[in-house]
């Protein structure tokens, strides 16, 4: 899922310089929108965050809405990469399958897309940005969901239970935004993984 | 779970003028949470949105912080009543108790309940507010399942089943914040009420 075009290893320092900035920008904003929410976030907050210009962050995002779009975006796609990487050597057991899915909805990432979530609710101007990166994300998650379990879709009832396990995952993840909930969202997950086993089959 | 003390029916019209005050603010201030967000939020709007003076409404709620954490604890103990209510005859079907669960993370309440949760990670001076809010209201949604849903909790394993339920219900809310998502919401729900039944048991 390539954001950068035109920027493999073939590309002149020029071109690997300006897909440095744009990565530190990316990072920096999801930081930014973690910590501080949609109120506390602007461009020029992140580009200091960055250590870039103003007006080099603005050559790269040319609004605020782009660039937190594209940030939460980017370590999505980072994310689900290294997830897939995760599982690569093979059959998983679900278990690990299913904690490491929940482990997507916890953390810095899940916290700055919340936010975006939440401000899109109240702005015109921000919703059809993150309605669309939240189908895309989405898809993307649901696909590696079913890959990695092992889920087999044409069974009726299979894409439901994939979708309520991540539904579930996202709930986990917004119980543990205020405190940290690791010790029980563990048992839960044990349960319900056990759970999920049995109703998929083999 | 009075949050009204001494203002039966045996109290003065007074009393009376004094508690439908109180509870127009709760309203106004739930509404206003969910359609403007915290940062939209203030004593002021919502005294205006409620048709009463800024100094009444700082007579009921000293802070902005008491008011809007209030507001959210006095919806979600009606909406939890009613829910009781609902299932007042006898037993129900799970899936019919399991849709209504759901339910309550959809709507106005969840929207405004999601507002307050996400600036209370950003602000610290809201944070043991909702922190506390989050769990009194968990703990009650907790209780009224566990009752709806005839769950024995002194079976290993079914405390967290119906607290996966519950997180999984938060999440669907969250899925439906954006976009109308009820029909997707439809299936998952039919579909891990089933499994929900067959893991509790009869």
């Amino acid at each position: 899922m390539g954001t950068v075009t035109g920027a493999g290893p073939a590309a002149g320092p020029k071109q690997a310089r300006s897909r440095v900035t744009r990565r530190h920008l990316l990072e920096a904003a999801v930081s930014c929108l973690a910590e501080h929410g949609w109120a506390g976030s602007t461009v020029a907050v992140v580009a200091e965050r960055a250590g870039v210009s103003r007006g080099a962050a603005q050559h790269h995002f040319p609004t605020r809405e782009k660039l937190f779009t594209a940030a939460v975006e980017h370590v999505a796609e980072e994310r689900s990469t290294a997830l897939r990487e995760l599982f690569h050597a093979g059959p998983a057991p679900r278990t690990a399958v299913v904690e490491a899915l929940v482990d997507l909805y916890t953390g810095t990432l899940f916290r700055a897309a919340l936010q975006l979530w939440v401000a899109a609710s109240n702005e015109e101007q921000l919703r059809p940005h993150v309605s669309g990166l939240e189908a895309r994300v989405g898809r993307e998650t649901h696909r590696i969901a079913v890959e990695l379990l092992g889920a087999d879709e044409s069974v009726p009832g299979v894409r439901e239970t994939v979708q309520g396990l991540l539904d579930m995952a996202r709930g986990l993840g917004l119980a543990n935004v205020l405190s940290d909930d690791t010790a029980r969202r563990a048992r839960v997950v044990t349960q319900w993984a056990a759970i999920l086993d049995a109703a998929l089959g083999p």
